[in-house]
């Protein structure tokens, strides 16, 4: 019997049922290809359907014109860490970044061994980045601004982002892109781990805007510059195939069967709100991030007695429910609430936390 | 009803039928755990045991001892041709290469792009790459000696490896890895990317002599470092679980199932021999390769009347032979027959070939 849990992973993290369904169902068979989609060749058609699909479903979802485009590539967020500066930042010039947790702190760290010239516009670390810095003085010099939009290990995302002008914004969004509705035009840059919101770990999205191409400088690697992707539509090489056709599947779910991003955002609202309700009013629980900054898809939280948090979340596992652990790095509890986690999952969560309370409170 | 092709690909090929049966059967519920295996977390006990698995067959099978690290990357065997001179390169030294034809070289320049000093110090180019060179003088003082082991578009492959004395050999063995007994001794650095003879697309497999670590300049970006997946299991960030767990089964297939590598070996000779046995004795196809260095997984043919290839490869095709159409940039016809190739879908494709013959002849 197929046993299921409600899976809170912060990444690798749920996937729709019915994805996974709709993969194991053609695992043996492609569209009548006779090969699994794992077989296929990159250069066949039936491969370039699902890469063009998967290209479409960004654009449309995120309402992407002739002025972006969408690169599928491998070595996740941490890669593009170093690429980012490695191509849009000329060693002549500086930017500005704002350090939210430790992906930013990575992010800014891989700049620098390129020796790139950065400045920390602002941070948060004085209260343990349970924040997120407001009314930043960015540097109308600066090559770009480089932002973490949510974060998974703290909790806290970025609500409104800020006006940097005629500087363009570049974001890590590994954790919420697609969770909320978003307007791009600011953005010279977006990437995007899929393990999160978009499918299985093995690809990283990148929507870049075409103008930023052009800093790209000739004397890159070929596989470390953002322009050999947009020239190959993502295929100079061999691509991840199975994860770029998983992820084409689950942002068919999310336009299909959910209805689009402003859709799931309502939904994503409705989950976050049960379950920082039921911390705001419990006196056992405390949520761990500021409450004007605080995640729609990381609830961040402590138990007040915080031994009890190796019990609770050995229980929560026993009782069906899963990946509640904090990260290693902060410790306490988790809960990652993204796209394909459902209501009932987060129902049932906010149940378990009510019963624990009871015994344990 | 489950339609399956014999799958003649070159790359992102045919995957054993167990693998892909074990990987649909327990595709929503991996080991109990009740998430799908792309659901589970990269730090969790799952998938610890699943890449401590791939990692265990990759040393059992190819006999490896404790001085081999088995590292798992992304970006395929290109973003190789990058990493190996960046990290094992010095400015100040000079590495041979071989050029046996389009990947090598790619491999090539990827080093000269980084400014680093390469000499070629043998090249088949003169005959259209349609050989291997023999009794190359390779310079004691290189910095390592690059070859690739099998050309996937040419149909060659180095049948012993030259003896390059103190000098360590790199090879890029993305297309026979695992399909012949190999002594690792004198490889500093072996490099395949996964989809040919070891899973699907998405995952690289290195395997890394411990004292070449040391050769690795701090100064790297992090992701670009062979020490960065050396000390943390390939898992510095989120590895591409999935192509690593497929790999595994692919791996524990080749160890339990055929009985290792010397047992793939002869069903591969057996395999190989039958084809070009047939192109030797016919008028109607000819091999491209020198009988002395034709490979044992891409068997390169032509017709002798060139303008029936596209019918041959059509008509294939609606026999249930696919991917017989030769590389792009050389044309022709190629059969991939890599491990997971049975012995009867070869005898299906002589079979076919006969009849064409017949047919068309």
């Amino acid at each position: 019997m197929t046993k299921r849990i409600f899976n809170f992973n912060a990444g690798p993290a749920a996937l729709p049922l019915e994805v996974l369904s709709e993969i194991q169902t053609e695992f043996l068979d492609f569209k009548g290809s006779g090969m699994s989609i794992t077989e296929v060749s990159h250069r066949s058609s039936w491969f370039d359907e699902v890469i063009n699909d998967a290209v479409l479903r960004v654009k449309r979802l995120l309402n992407l014109g002739e002025g972006h485009e969408v690169l599928f590539l491998q070595g996740g967020a941490s890669l593009q860490f170093s690429m980012v500066p490695m191509n849009l930042l000329p060693d002549d010039q500086v930017a500005d970044y704002v350090n939210t947790g430790s992906w930013s702190v990575k992010a800014i760290r891989e700049a620098q061994v390129l020796g790139k010239k950065v400045r920390v516009a602002a941070s948060s670390e004085d209260r343990d980045f349970n924040y997120i810095p407001k009314n930043v003085d960015f540097h109308a010099d600066a090559a770009y601004v480089h932002i973490t939009s949510n974060n998974t290990i703290r909790g806290t995302q970025w609500k409104s982002f800020p006006n940097t002008g005629d500087v363009p914004l570049i974001s890590d969004m590994s954790s919420d892109i697609m969770g909320r509705t978003l307007d791009v035009a600011p953005f010279g840059l977006i990437y995007a781990g899929a393990q999160k919101n978009l499918g299985p770990s093995g690809v990283t999205l990148v929507i870049i805007r075409r103008d930023m191409l052009e800093r790209v400088p000739d004397t890159l690697p070929t596989m470390l510059k953002y322009t050999t992707f947009a020239a190959k539509n993502s295929m100079f090489n061999t691509p991840p195939c199975f994860a770029i056709y998983a992820l084409g599947l689950v942002l068919k779910w999310l336009d299909e069967k959910v209805g689009g991003i402003s859709r799931i955002e309502e939904i994503n609202q409705q989950k976050a709100g049960l379950l920082y309700s039921y911390l705001d009013e419990s006196d056992f629980y405390r949520g761990t991030a500021e409450e004007e900054d605080r995640s729609t898809m990381n609830v961040t939280f402590r138990l007040t007695n915080e031994s009890l948090e190796e019990t609770f979340i050995a229980e929560a596992l026993a009782n069906g429910l899963g990946g509640l652990k904090g990260h290693r790095s902060v410790g306490g509890c988790r809960a990652s609430i993204y796209n394909a986690t459902t209501l009932e999952a987060v129902q049932a969560l906010v149940s378990f936390m009510a019963d624990f309370e009871r015994r344990y409170g």
